[in-house]
C-alpha cells in the first residue's frame, strides 16, 4: 500500500475517525452551513436516485456564482480527480512542476507515464515564482505541461495572471485554484483558453470535503473532451444538491474572507512571536519552519497527545521535516494550538 | 452537449427530480435500507472531514463478504468510472465488445482512443454469448481487450465463467458484474487472474445509485497500478458508511433475492400473456420486444402520461426501436405497469 501523503488524515488503522482538532487539513473552520446540513437532510432518500447526468441546476449555479459559461465547465468529483482526467486525455510527455507544491500533480504524472522535472521554489524568495527563470527553464527542459497552484500548497504563494498568460503562452498550464475563494483575488478561470485551465475544489471552502465537489474551467473543445472522457454521474446527488445550496448563499464566502482576513493577521503575529520562520501567505494556511527536524517532530508528537494535528511538510519534495503547516481556524481553536506551541518553545 | 444514453433519467431540463415509478433503471425495489438510511442520517455531519482515504472499514467488508484479499480491491465511485480508468490505465489499442450491451465500455473505449469492433449478440439465440464464434472473430479482429456483462445489460443474458476462462486466456477481459448479487451465480471475482477482471456496482442492489458506489477485483499488480492512476479519495464518506453498513446486512441481499425469484416468475407470465416477445433474463430486468418502432413510441409515450418509465432500447447497437427493457420492481408497481400495457395493447 502506498504511504498516505496529505493532511487531514484523522482515521486510525482500523478506518474509525478520532477527534482530533486538525490543523493539518486546510477546511473553513465555519464549517458546514445550516443551510447544507438541512437541504442533505431533506433530501437523504432521494440517493435512491442516480445523480442527474446532466448536473443542469449545478452548473447553471456555478455558470452563474463564477461568471464561466456552462459549456466550459467539467464538473468533479472532488478537484484532485482532474489532474489524472488531464494528463490522461492530453497525454503531455514531460511536465514541469514548481516545488514545493500538492503532491496529487506528480502521482497524477506518473499514472499517466509523464516524466517530471522540478522547479525548486527559492525559500530565500518567500517561495515565489519567479517566471523569468521558470520560463527559461521550461525551455531548456522540453516539458510540454505544467501544473501549479495558486495560490499554491503548502506555501500560500499566488502567481500572477500576466506570469501564467506567459508562461500558457509556450505550454498548457494547469492552475489548481482549490483555494482561490479564500481570497478576494482574480481568477484564472475567467481568463481560460486553449493553454490556460482553471481547477478549483469546492469542498475547501464549503467544508464538505466527504462529499468530494469541484470543477474545472476549460476551453470549450478541451472541455468537451475531458467531458466524454470521464461517466456521467461522477458528482454524486447530494454534492450537487450541496454545491448548489453552498452558491446560492452569498453571504457564507463574503464572511469567511472577513474572518480570514482578521484572523490571519492575528495568528501570524503570534505565530511570529515564537522562535519559527513564517512564510508570508495569501491564503488559510501557514507554512512555518522550525530550527530542526527534531524539534519539527517532537511538536508533531506532543501536539498529536492533546489530539492537535498539524501539517508535517517531510514528504513535500523541495522542502524537509523542519517544514510545518497549519490551517488558520476559528480563535478560539488557534489560541489552543499557539498555547501548545508556546508551552514546546518556551517550557515552564 | 451529448444525448444522454441511458435510463433512470428523472430530471426535467431545469434539473429537477419528477415523481416517476421509474421501471428504466434497475435499482432494488426494496428500496434504501433503513439501517443505512439512519447510519447516513447519523453521520451526516461528518462531511466535514475527508473520507477514509484507505477507507479501511469498506474494504474490509467488502473482502469478508465477497471472499477476496484487499490487496486485490479497487474502490470506485460507482462501478462506470472503472472502464475509463482501466482503459486509460491498459491502453489496449482495439476492443471486442458483444452487443447489445451497456454504452459506457464503447464510450470509455473512445475516450482512450481504442479502436471498437463489435460482436453481435443473436436475438435467435436469445442473445446468449456463442464462445466458438466469439473467439474465431476474435482471433480475425485482432482486438486486444474484451469488455462484457455478466449478466449482460440489457438482455440479461450470464456468460460461463469456463466461457469467460476460454476468452481471458487469449487477450484481458473485463467482466462487468453490476448486477451479479441479484443472482445466486457464481461470480468472476473468484476466479481473477493477469487477464480476467471482475467489476462490481454495489448502488443497485443497495438502492444507492445516488451516492455511487462500486469496486473492481483485479490481480494483485493490477490493482495496484489502477488504484494509483485514481485519487485516493474517489469514493465518498457517506458512500463508504453506507458500503460499510450494507455489507455488514446479510439479510438485505437473501430478501432481494427471494423477493425476485418469486416476482420475476409472476411478472414474465404475465408480460407472456401479452403480443410481445420476451427474452430469457437471469436477473432483475427484463428484454422484451414489440411489433413495431411505432408501437413501441406509442407505449413509452403513453406511460409516460401516466408517469411511469420504461427504457427506450433504440439506442443500444445491436438492437433498435422495438426493444424495450424494464426492471422489475414490487408486485404492486408491476402490476401498476402491467395494466398500463394491457390497456395499450387490449384497448376497451
Amino acid at each position: 500500500m502506498e504511504k498516505f501523503q496529505h493532511g487531514g488524515d484523522i482515521y486510525n488503522t482500523s478506518g474509525v475517525a478520532e477527534k482530533f482538532l486538525d490543523f493539518s487539513a486546510n477546511i473553513n473552520p465555519h464549517g458546514l452551513s445550516e443551510k447544507i446540513f438541512q437541504a442533505l437532510q431533506e433530501n437523504l432518500r432521494e440517493i435512491v436516485n442516480y445523480p442527474d447526468a446532466n448536473a443542469t441546476e449545478l452548473k447553471s449555479k456555478i455558470a452563474h456564482r463564477y461568471n464561466v459559461p456552462t459549456e466550459n465547465l467539467i464538473l468533479l468529483n472532488g478537484a484532485a480527480e482532474f489532474f489524472y482526467l488531464y494528463l490522461f486525455v492530453t497525454r503531455p510527455k514531460k511536465i514541469l512542476l514548481p516545488v514545493p507544491s500538492f503532491s496529487e500533480y506528480e502521482r497524477a504524472a506518473h499514472a499517466a507515464n509523464c516524466e517530471v522535472e522540478y522547479f525548486f521554489l527559492a525559500e530565500e524568495d518567500n517561495f515565489k515564482l519567479d517566471a523569468e527563470k521558470f520560463l527559461a527553464q521550461l525551455k531548456t527542459s522540453g516539458a510540454d505541461c505544467v501544473i501549479l497552484g495558486r495560490p499554491n500548497n503548502p506555501t500560500g504563494n499566488l502567481i500572477s495572471i500576466a506570469d501564467l498568460q506567459k508562461i500558457s503562452a509556450e505550454v498548457p498550464v494547469v492552475a489548481d485554484e482549490s483555494f482561490i475563494d479564500f481570497l478576494s483575488a482574480e481568477s484564472v478561470r475567467n481568463f481560460v483558453n486553449k493553454n490556460l485551465i482553471a481547477v478549483q475544489s469546492l469542498t475547501k471552502i464549503f467544508a464538505i470535503p466527504g462529499l468530494r465537489l469541484g470543477f474545472a474551467v476549460a476551453e470549450k473543445n478541451l472541455a468537451e473532451k475531458l467531458n466524454a472522457a470521464k461517466d456521467v454521474w461522477n458528482v454524486n446527488f447530494l454534492a450537487q444538491k450541496a454545491g448548489s445550496i453552498a452558491l446560492s448563499d452569498e453571504k457564507f464566502l463574503a464572511e469567511t474572507r472577513s474572518w480570514l482576513e482578521v484572523e490571519k493577521k492575528f495568528f501570524i503575529e503570534q505565530l511570529e512571536n515564537l522562535p519559527v520562520k513564517v512564510f508570508e501567505s495569501g491564503v488559510n494556511f501557514v507554512l512555518f519552519k522550525v530550527e530542526s527536524e527534531k524539534l519539527a517532530q517532537e511538536i508533531l508528537q506532543s501536539l498529536r497527545t492533546e489530539k492537535i494535528l498539524l501539517r508535517d511538510c517531510a514528504n513535500f519534495v523541495g522542502l524537509d521535516g523542519r517544514f510545518l503547516r497549519t490551517a488558520i481556524r476559528s480563535r478560539t481553536e488557534n489560541i489552543l494550538l499557539l498555547e501548545a506551541l508556546k508551552k514546546k518553545f518556551l517550557p515552564q
